[in-house]
């Protein structure tokens, strides 16, 4: 069968799952699609139910449940012992006039820099809710009705004006409010001039790989990391140089090729939740002011501490004017805000600002002027402490279910963020990893986020969106899971 | 003094200009702070009124009025005969407690691709409504109410949908309505699943750029074209070829160097206006087959056409998937919506998807949404109706202003579009709209819109966001230039 259907099937599917149906019908759906666009063609066999349900994360029920509605259909014949398959007169009867065509592969139609972009998979963000997929904060506490109020006010005063084209750099309202909150509580050395709007943390770290390397350029990148890093680096062509992770947080080793660009997230290691030291911080300012060396600091999840105070951003200690900082409203107001932002050495501001515009105008104005009016009026502060709570008591329900039912996956560190790295007996993931799914259960991969690093096998669990019920009752079905093979 | 000035000022007076203050207000504000942030230093000389109001366009009445508005406030000291100048004690008494540092020059800190992205200059749009700033729809028109409503709705109902994670190729009920309309009006191969939906065509131009290029590959584009489409592949590190434009459109010369990428405004050449014979389209695509050259389709404005009928879009003549067709709904809804949208060949789709979501995750899903309603309820083809109706008496507006007080300016061509562009004497361009500068209107360049070929003196008026009495004052303002040196 061709070999794409499954990642085909599983980007329609995700689509689906955003528009609201549930598991079984979406499944339905996406097969459909497939056999009419001819995708999967007559005659072709589809992936047995417990492949399926594996590839896309769902229980071999849902599964068995949709082969046999589309058996019912007249999509699907269904033979014992020897599989399903798509009926040999769809072809005939629904598909589109224009026979669907095989494209080239891709590999001969792009560049090699888009060849490099398509190595990396992308960037694609959880579309679905499920235990435990990990970063998505928690939609149901968001005060809705509030934004919507104050969507409707800004759209009836300002209408026309929010409207028009916008600075690229963003509303100097909002970079105020930004600045004013990144000084308070991050200790950010910020002013309104220094602050970039930009849609996307993922976006500010491409922006900043395109506008200060290129090709072949040296970049440190702690290993493990975050993945989305990682892929804006290389999609730009850069060396990687992997940094270990210890107790500290990243490893500096000045004996490594000098690099352009270093990428630290110190509040909250990614994925090993350390916080980094404060000596290990002065190093790397220290060392990137001998050297020229950027830093990106990701502070990414820092407003969600939950045994002590947070550690304030490394970019205050810096007076050199070295640091590059990003941060962003996907989790702290919602994902499809797309409002994230940096804060700039002043000498690079302009260049940014440059960079933003020929790759994508301007951030929406009414965007930006509704979370102005939600950050100055209050909301943003009462809403942070809210799920600070929230999730701080996910945290704990999360830990002790996992103390009680899991003794063998124990917890990496648990002090901050929306997902919490647990640990798993050595070569055990990849197994755990396909019973749980088998379950229904998302478990995201820790040994994907190491690369030339030793690998951890374990799971980084999310938390943050789920109810405790939910929490405990996941935990429980991965109780289940025998984490020795012979046990 | 600094020559950084006059552009710092520039950007930060349009953002001011933005947020609705008036024109003597937003100069001002903007002196005080260039004041206030030691960008202008304690007894640094300012530009003269006239140097200030040409660099701003401005009426030197207003900058005289900002320049004396300062001096009262005891920001500025003005000499009779020798300029104005910061006021000695501005640094002691209101300096931020860091003095202003200048940072080192930029081309020590970018890279080279980043050096190269700036020389573009970046993708600086209009954020003032002005007589006769080109590109800006008129939102006056627009129905605010009915979109404010839609927005309500959806959010009422589908608030943590919409806030969710969404579709790196943007939500499928709006590619299909995208899809229709595009095949309905305009004669577009497309269907849903081939729509990926973007924030603008820039960022469409800048994707496609990437991902199909490599540095010092050869790009054909149109000369004289469009400034963004040339900004984007040249900081994609592209090799331009440019291509001259006759009645027919872009000329096809296959003696020059092989193609990656062709960039083509068939509907309606930026900024000539000529729409692209048949026979020219049928011969870039037979190019294209042969070649395996990309087309790249910027069907930009094409909504606008008033005198007969829009001819089809090129890529419906292609049957051999070599055209990536660019449109946008930042002129046929509003700029600040960030939403635009390609129709790709299905190779691309997939590798498209992948790189917008390494630069930008995905779509805003709540404009998505509300656009999709938009459409689908009739209100996209009404509001189409309406300012096609209200563009083309403006467009009829200026043309018998320019007959009546400009014959020395007659329009090249006048049947589509959101600008007309007109030719003025040869030499005299520069000079006349430095006149006009001081007349408080703005003109923007034809010239500058050429690069190999040789310059056309003239100017682009837009007029979509103009009433006709203003279109009719500001040409009769332009009416007391002197197109000829000795007249």
């Amino acid at each position: 069968m061709n070999t794409d259907l499954p990642r085909l099937m599983l980007r329609r599917f995700q689509r689906q799952a955003a528009e609201g149906l549930g598991l079984r019908d979406q499944l339905c759906e996406t097969l459909r699609q497939a056999i009419r666009d001819g995708v999967a063609a007559p005659d072709e066999r589809l992936p047995s139910t417990r492949t399926l349900a594996q590839d896309l994360s769902l229980s071999r029920v849902t599964v068995e449940a949709a082969y046999a509605q589309l058996e019912a259909e007249g999509y699907l014949r269904r033979k014992v012992g020897d599989g399903s398959f798509v009926d040999i007169n769809m072809g005939v009867q629904t598909l589109a006039p224009k026979p669907a065509k095989r494209p080239a592969p891709v590999s001969e139609i792009v560049s090699k820099r888009g060849q490099r972009m398509l190595n990396t998979g992308g960037c694609m963000e959880p579309m679905q809710l499920q235990a435990f997929v990990a970063g998505s904060p928690d939609l149901q506490a968001f005060p809705a009705e509030t934004w919507r109020h104050l969507s409707q006010r800004r759209l009836r005063r300002q209408a026309p004006e929010l409207m028009r084209y916008g600075d690229p750099q963003g509303r100097s309202e909002l970079r105020e409010a930004i600045a004013r909150y990144l000084v308070q509580s991050r200790g950010v050395r910020a002013q309104a001039d220094n602050v970039l709007v930009l849609t996307s943390s993922q976006q500010a770290l491409q922006l900043m790989a395109l506008m200060l390397i290129d090709e072949g350029d040296a970049v440190w990148m702690e290993d493990p990391g975050y993945a989305g890093a990682r892929t804006a680096f290389l999609s730009a062509g850069a060396q990687l140089v992997d940094m270990p992770i210890d107790r500290q947080g990243a490893v500096l080793d000045p004996t490594r090729p000098t690099p352009r660009l270093i990428y630290l997230t110190p509040s909250h290691q990614f994925p090993t939740g350390h916080t980094m030291s404060l000596e290990r911080r002065l190093a790397f300012i220290a060392y990137a002011q001998r050297t020229g060396a950027w830093l990106i600091e990701d502070d990414y999840d820092s407003e969600f501490q939950y045994d002590g105070h947070a550690m304030p951003a490394l970019q205050g200690l810096d007076h050199s004017d070295r640091v590059l900082y990003v941060g962003s409203f996907t989790k702290t107001l919602f994902p499809s805000v797309r409002l994230a932002y940096t804060v700039l050495p002043a000498g690079l501001v302009d260049a940014m600002v440059v960079a933003r515009s020929i790759h994508d105008g301007h951030p929406a104005q009414l965007m930006q002027a509704v979370a102005t009016d939600f950050i100055n009026q209050g909301h943003f502060a009462a809403h942070l402490r809210l799920i600070r709570q929230l999730y701080h008591s996910r945290r704990d329900a999360l830990v002790g279910a996992l103390q009680q039912h899991l003794p063998w996956a124990p917890p990496l560190t648990c002090s901050s963020g929306l997902q919490l790295s647990v640990g798993l007996p050595p070569g055990s993931e990849a197994r755990l990893t396909a019973q749980a799914t088998a379950l229904g259960i998302a478990t995201p991969s820790l040994s994907q986020t190491y690369w030339s690093a030793p690998k951890v096998d374990g799971w980084r669990l999310g938390f943050a969106a789920l109810p405790p019920e939910r929490i405990v009752e996941g935990v429980k079905l991965l109780g289940k899971l025998r984490p020795a093979k012979k046990a």
